[in-house]
């Protein structure tokens, strides 16, 4: 038996800013949700895009031709090879798709970055 | 320069029930949503998994071991293989994760099945 995931009650158990918690898979991607407040850390994934929903608050992601600002029930595609810098003024929530091989800081590696492991939750293939 | 998109605006121009809309791509995997309402049809995609994600209304998921129901705010992932048939006892706005091959009725043609150039929206590769 499937049992359905309330995606705002993901959030209730993340403390930790920046930290993706993996809450479902489809296919290749991973479904993640993250609090975010402050600034992230400028990166890029050369072969995958990475999706970006947000589920409240508002997140501002600083690309290198300018800035987009997406609200909530709002979501954009980062593509693939675009640097990057997710912002929020406030704290807010995101729910991110991207492949199951992404590193969510791309190549770089910052205080920031987690392991798939720290990411994944738990009853997720 | 990227543009955000509003989810819940992209159910305001689909006029046709369980047609549905390809809004965005990430990877292999087309965001599409679908305004349902009624029975759909059993089916199986035998080599991919299906996301909905109810955005308003609720969706029952009929499965051959019981039913699933996903209320709004809530997804579901429907395994690849698994037997499915949608059902919504009032009209229900659903986001759809799934493949960019995959055949929205699977292997079953029926009078509600679309090609993917019939679910392709302006704007998505």
């Amino acid at each position: 038996m499937l049992t359905p995931v309330n995606l705002a009650s993901q959030f209730d158990d993340v403390t930790e800013l920046w930290s993706p918690k993996v809450v479902g898979r489809v296919n290749d991607q991973y479904v993640k949700v993250a609090r975010v407040h402050g600034e992230f850390v400028w990166h890029s994934h050369e072969e995958e895009d990475e999706l970006f929903l947000v589920v409240r608050g508002s997140l501002r992601i600083q690309l290198e031709d300018g800035d987009v600002t997406v609200g909530a029930g709002e979501f954009v595609v980062v593509p693939r090879g675009v640097r990057h810098n997710p912002v929020a003024a406030e704290e807010c929530w995101v729910m991110l798709i991207e492949t199951v091989t992404t590193k969510h800081t791309g190549e770089v590696t910052s205080e920031r970055t987690r392991t798939i492991e720290e990411q994944l939750g738990e009853g997720v293939r």
